[in-house]
């Protein structure tokens, strides 16, 4: 890992006991706010798929402000995967399960089938939700180039129902 | 308007009757999923504010999209403007009036007073949640280096209530 990587990685604030006791929350906005850092972790969760995706598609909400880094820097355009009701034109929705009920995402069918969409979000949790952004990318004939996110939480073992995932950081 | 630009903004589409009927909705989603466009966009909306702003904020969802992508252009960082409950240390909240009921915004403090902050969204219509971000941002002692959307529903005169705001497309 390089300097500009560790130093972006000691940047996550452990909270503890949000959003509920006993959970410990990897708050990532102050590396967010810090321009050398977003722009190093950036590159470092884009490399592996360099050359390899035609658009980057992102989970509402915070999946959001890393699809839009990646699109940037790549110079790809951008798929918001949104949350059930926002998009006028929802071409494919999958519900999900959560630990409580149930989710449910859509996304709008903007490309041709074939093209190659690189997932992304912030964190790598249970799965669940990246699991059901990748079929709801299936659905629309998308071809997955990968999934990438900044941190993992190991624990959860979210890479049996989601991966492989690229991961930068690891707790 | 370059070529390019006019490109762009013949991308936006326009769904009747959506959220609910006589509202003309404006899909920015076309725009975001085809790569020169979105650079384009991103260049065309950050350009009157070159070298002077620090960071760049965007307001929950869709600012999220154009914060990440304009946040990875100027090489600076970003601060995400959340709903309520969604931060673990919000330093800063306010609640704003909807043509329905109230919203809340909040935000955290990850950076000094005095840091330049260039606010953007997607679409400026009444004004009333850029205005709060504009007040949020100042609560937390930031200076407001100016306030940036793709598309502006000129009908709505949100100029009054949060400008001047700088927008690349009016309908």
């Amino acid at each position: 890992m390089t300097t500009e990587l560790a130093r972006a990685e000691s940047l996550i604030a452990t909270i503890p006991d949000f959003p509920e006791a006993g959970i410990q929350f990897r708050d990532i906005t102050p590396l967010f706010a810090d321009g050398p850092a977003l722009r190093a972790v950036v590159d470092a969760v884009t490399r592996p798929f360099a050359g390899s995706f035609d658009v980057v598609a992102g989970v509402e909400a915070r999946g959001f402000l890393l699809a839009g880094a990646i699109a940037n820097a790549a110079g790809v355009g951008l798929i918001p995967i949104r949350k059930a009701g926002k998009l006028p034109r929802p071409a494919a929705s999958i519900t999900y399960d959560l630990e409580y009920g149930t989710d449910k995402l859509e996304a709008a069918q903007d490309l041709p089938a074939g093209t190659r969409v690189l997932l992304v979000d912030d964190i790598l949790a249970t799965g669940g939700t990246l699991r059901a952004g990748q079929q709801l990318l299936e659905q629309l004939g998308y071809t997955l180039a990968g999934t990438a996110v900044l941190m993992e939480l190991v624990d959860l073992d979210g890479q049996q129902v989601a991966g492989p995932v690229h991961t930068l950081f690891e707790v």
